[in-house]
């Protein structure tokens, strides 16, 4: 197909050309670090560009401000792309060094990579857009402005509103310290607010009339942990508690409060799970004459990956080759490394399976694809969307191996020139993998059929029940 | 007043009359050891005896066949004397020995020396008829056969059957290693079974599948303790697990069992406690989905005690002094201290408040009346009796200091002198005490006065429900 | 005796004297509220008085800033007073009014009435040093500054510090709702923190890696539970849960935290139960395979009670009568009865054996020296002063019937005439008393007689182990 | 090559000359049914056998009077066939009848068919020493006798005793309900008895005196609960409280036991879990001042499949074909299924991967060999020889599709024609197997090399310390 312009080096071509202006974008989104649910300059600063570029913008998804679709284009195959940008708490950092240097005592910071991840995830969508808007071809490109993903579910409640509901494909990204394909489930999860609450009385003259709400939430988490044994084993349920009632040993216990986080590979187990994990709490209650309220504070489906859209992915992948890493990156990957990484985060980055990439700084290969399919046990609420629509996801390298997640060594790295390259590699897997779906719709037949296989024909049903509102997110995720 | 047929001199003399016919009846029962709502042979023959002395037998009381009321007489004051005549399992002795000498594998065995308890009673009830008939004095004279009070409560039962009612005054007592007046109140009960029912399953393979009744078990003991801190300190919770749902660690325990006694100085604190330690055993089943039944199986009152009646016993106590021993039964009690009895249990007897009697064999005199009441934390099926009519008891030395309850050191001596002549004794203080509520009616008045005043007013309620059957108390005693 | 400078009519008139000046401290006082360890200005005020009066001031006493003894005269009995000024967090408000009303956010305010104790103490010293000033009397007298009891130790830091050895007779007082001479003992108590340190692993991906603190703290708490069944009836074990290792539940616990108290009438049955206690945390460890470390954070020995003293002070009160409450201050209690106080905290003020009290606004009576001594379960350092020196305390009515200790009810009643009316009366109480022994050298004789027989000549022996530092107190009470 | 005298027609028709005499043998074993350790007839009768047929016998094998080695031949491949012959408890039945007629209360029976798997490895091991013996060829033939299966490890210590050393390959089967190479792992297991001993005490009068072995046994079981969130998922420790400390509430128990069983895939994780379990155990009894005892009481090593044995036996049963049912056979299958099989003995007979098997009453296929080996979680002796010497197992229809072990129902069914053929087969499987490897001794160095590949080099090690002798086993299995 000669002059193709859904071929890999025309969508190549299109994204190099816009580039620069997506690594500026993360680098200002870098550098006003919002946190889940306030990212409201942020979400702005997209649409801005957004909208510049021809998209038509729609806010205010789901109930969440910060949540907003972009689409490009009519008819023929929707391809989604999904990107994010909230920050995280107290992780504000000077770029570019090797050492732990707070730009702001408790400020917030991109400790995730979500800076990265928003902007690429646009700029493969415009890219798209080009070659869709030069030659006139059918199709629509959206790109879905998807908040809170740290407070554990913006794409669960947008889900909900149905926003995905038409799409044909979707591509999403992370920046990590591995180039590859994702192929991994990861589990369904339900997070729910215990709150318990009893009678104060003094612990040493009349405990006898106090009845210990902080009790109840002990009782409640021998329960499920006499459970433990009577529950599936690829099942997780944990917990924290976060209020205990009180410093004072000498005052029955009146209030206390625990999550509980239950995940399963299946929702419906995961939800069976957590029934019973609620009875549980119930049952404390009884134990203990005191009374509780549940309080939903997240949710988000197990995911299933989507075989023939990774194929695709893989192959592109394969084709663009590692981002091109030069002096300047290695030698601060191998800086930071010395310095402020240690070898059990360079064994945590690599896991077993590549252990020879442990005494590389950055990575410039790919990961092959792995025969089997595995399961994260973490969640995501990307699972939301694939159980909507086939959908890939793939990371690329754009920091140092052996950078954790959620740490100062991660945010120091996020607007530097490697981390740009990966963001870049990232936007042209998705953009290529979107353009082949296009041209060749026989893939999206195929995605949709493995989809349907793997949903056994269930429609996607939103863990989060309609009355619990993004609100009730904020203090906490899963 | 020349001549009383009712002073204690007279009352003395009766007793002595029929003492070696109550002894030998005494010596009968030790000899056909009966346990628990299966003592037919000896209920036999105390109605046997009674009958002959002229006694009106009504059998078959409150649903039990081996409870029977014996009456003389007609009108007046009624006096109740109550018997007892069960034994225990696993205690069959060989007589007047030193030394562990069981006279058969596993049979019962007159452990707590009911078989004095029943025939002493009855000898007063006799003296005391004997008085009333010799000079046509009004008033009306019952012995109370009472069944089962090692499987907790025949004198619930017969309470609950409304067979006290009527009475003026009760009196009874116990064979024991010391001659007191009983002046302090004893704990409410409350008995009951859980049993708990889950599903079996392979624990290795399958354990997900199972459902634990022991788990239940486990979680509903756990409850109780957490919620032993907030219950009143003078109560009393504990249980016995009596069934763990097979020995095997491979299987997922279908089925599980555990009995619970709740014990408190009142009767409705323990009923609400029992009512918490019930809902801790649902709250169980909700933990581990599993269910359970509960059943009662036995319940006392609290003792109320008479302060009236036991002025006048104690009174008459004295006045009649201690049993004669003699060299051989000293020589005996010595001779059984030194082969089979330990320091604790001679501490254990004597407790603190007389721990100058450590040095004795045989108590040879009467303790004094306490200045405080006090509650023992034990119960007993007297306490119904008492909140019907008032009730006075007392103990006489019939055994070694040191001799413990439910031994076989107690058995080997039940039937020798010794245990006679503290069995006399304890005829002696009821019948006197009895008959000087005959003549001296004010007793009676200023008796009920008090026991109005200690109930506040409240009736009797058996803290047995009506559809529980004496039947179901076999299995275990609170 | 005509003219005794020590009768109670010279004592009083000398009280009156003085009065105005002592009620004006403890509102300066009130409106400087100091937390526990930082009454730097609160002390200093009380120094400032006493110097005046001609005192010999010695600071720092047992290694706390804020601790100080005054003293006056030479030779003969020597007399200690004891003061206290610490006030709470969180408890400014406005006084006079029935509403709360903050005077600053998070501000102390003086919910315990420490003020009034303060400077009712130092009152009655300086009383007593004027009499014996006047006549050259032999005798010293000592004003104790106690900080920190808020904190639950200044006094036993000081008695450590060996400051009470040489006094003959020590008394204190407390402001309350009642008049009464204090009988009770009260409870000894010790106060630990235990810190458990576990393995950080994700919750999901890795639990097994884990080793959860959380879990540590939660085991020993049920550890404890179970141990309840098992320790005496009197002693008494609580506890509140100080760090949870985090508010995420997808993180296993690295680190948590918990502080127990033991109390127990005997300080030695106390200690042995904190051994259980310990031992049962480092079980929990062991169940866990985390690792732990005690720290103690406070101790007071049982309060014992004097009766040689009591008898005098009762004499003294029931001559004295109670304050002379006006229209005005009874208005006031009637109208903050009405406004903020329950009908519970009207019942939990006067007991159920006072209970005719439930329908007066401020207590103008004396109640009865009760029949029994009786134990307050709750713990006070004036306990460690008991087993030194013979002590006598009484409490007067300075607030509300119904004001509960802790609140802003109380503090808003602290600086008005009807407490200053109270703390006059409590000078006159303890200086009076104080005077009786000084001239009466006999009272002291039998009071310290009853000492010895209550330690069984035990010397008395400090909570709070040498290695602990006054410090170490300040995070948490007992 | 022909007239091979190994090939697989030469052996099947050696099998065929003695299967009458050893489908005798096992009828006589199943007439006499043996409990573990004491099958002192059944090992005789095997011993009488092979002695006849020319094998030189060693008993008393590791200190197990029961157990046997029975050797023919010499040099070249060393071949071991594994026998049973140990029956189980309160099993006695009447053969061939569809309902539960026990012949004997009490009495033992062939639950698990051991009579069959006994005789059925004999026919093995003699038709192969037939084949050996006629031509003269090199190589020794080996049948074990391993006793005690049913109480978790003959083979064990039969091991721990180096009489599977020198063998180059060993084979074992088991009568089953399906023709199968088995070719899962199981878990390694240890198995201990934990005893708890405390200090008794009356539950109401005295529980402060009373150390309860019963919490104990509870704290542990709640530490280990707790731990389970800790430990690896495809681990199992499971137990069972085999003494409660008597049936009385009212005392504390004195005395208590459980039963721990561990598992893992891993010997070296299920010692390394054992050990916390232990410590878990040691903790319990210092919560609650009581002290233990462990007693190993059983362990066995993980299975090792081996796949190059395996091949070899899956294509010999594939040519030997299914067993030859008749119409007898399958009228009786069909029979006993209505009369005392449940739809779920069946589905769990089946398993969800040979569903279409639910509607056949005698499987007459043979099971293909998985694409994955998986692992039981279950554990069996037969681990500890399969880390010693290349092992190869199958299992063979002898009992009607949902037949469930340790039940009358396989009882009754043991030695009818169906049962029979089945063992017939079995032999065949094994004999043939044994007999490729005698001629190709390739396929004993590809077994070697996988069983080194599979242990990680490392040399076999009892999971049972020598302390631990095969009598303490008796009581309890894992």
């Amino acid at each position: 197909m000669e002059n193709d312009p859904l071929s890999l080096d025309e969508i190549v071509r299109r994204v190099n050309a816009k580039a620069a202006d997506y690594c500026a974008l993360s680098d200002r989104i870098w550098a006003m670090p919002e946190l889940a649910f306030e990212e409201h300059r942020s979400a702005a600063e997209h649409i801005a560009m957004l909208e510049r570029e021809g998209f038509r913008i729609t806010s205010n998804i789901g109930g969440i401000a910060t949540a907003f679709v972009a689409e490009y284009g009519k008819g023929g195959p929707i391809i989604g792309i999904l990107g994010e940008y909230d920050a995280l708490a107290d992780l504000a950092q000077v770029s570019g060094v090797t050492e732990h240097m707070p730009t702001a005592k408790g400020a917030p910071g991109h400790g995730c990579g979500h800076n990265l991840l928003g902007s690429g995830s646009a700029l493969a969508a415009v890219a798209l857009k080009d070659a869709l808007a030069n030659e006139g071809i059918a199709g629509t490109v959206r790109y879905y402005g998807c908040p809170a993903e740290e407070a554990g579910g913006g794409k669960t409640f947008m889900a909900r509103a149905g926003v995905f509901d038409d799409l044909d494909a979707a591509f999403c990204w992370h920046p990590a310290v591995l180039n590859e394909v994702l192929t991994k489930s990861a589990n369904a999860a339900i997070g729910a607010r215990f709150r318990f609450k009893g009678r104060a009385s003094h612990a040493a003259a009349s405990p006898h009339l106090g009845r210990s709400a902080l009790d109840a939430v002990e009782l409640m988490n021998i329960g499920v942990n006499y459970m433990r044994e009577h529950m599936p084993s690829d099942a997780r349920v944990h917990y924290a508690i976060t209020n205990t009632g009180g410093d004072a040993p000498n005052v029955v216990q009146a209030f206390a409060e625990s999550i509980y986080s239950v995940r399963s590979p299946h929702l419906p187990n995961a939800e069976r799970l957590f029934a019973r994990v609620k009875k549980i709490a119930e049952a404390a209650t009884m134990m203990t004459d005191t009374s509780m309220t549940v309080q939903i504070i997240g949710g988000c489906s197990n995911v299933l990956p989507n075989k023939a859209l990774q194929d695709v992915m893989y192959e592109n992948m394969r084709r663009l080759g590692p981002p091109a890493f030069d002096e300047a990156d290695l030698a601060f990957a191998e800086e930071i490394r010395e310095a402020a990484l240690t070898e059990d985060d360079v064994l945590a980055s690599v896991a077993p399976d590549n252990i020879s990439l442990k005494d590389v700084f950055l990575h410039d290969g790919l990961l092959a694809m792995p025969a089997h399919e595995g399961c994260d046990m973490g969640s995501t609420d990307v699972g939301d969307v694939s159980w909507i629509v086939p959908t890939a996801q793939c990371q690329t390298a754009c920091f140092a191996i052996g950078t954790p997640f959620h740490t100062w060594q991660l945010v120091t790295q996020g607007n530097l020139p490697a981390a740009h390259k990966g963001m870049v590699l990232a936007a042209k897997a998705m953009a290529t993998t979107a353009a082949d779906c296009l041209r060749n719709p026989e893939i999206i037949t195929r995605a949709k059929a493995e989809l349907k296989q793997r949903t056994g024909g269930l429609a996607y049903r939103c863990p989060i029940p309609m009355e619990v509102a993004p609100e009730d997110l904020r203090t906490k995720a899963v």
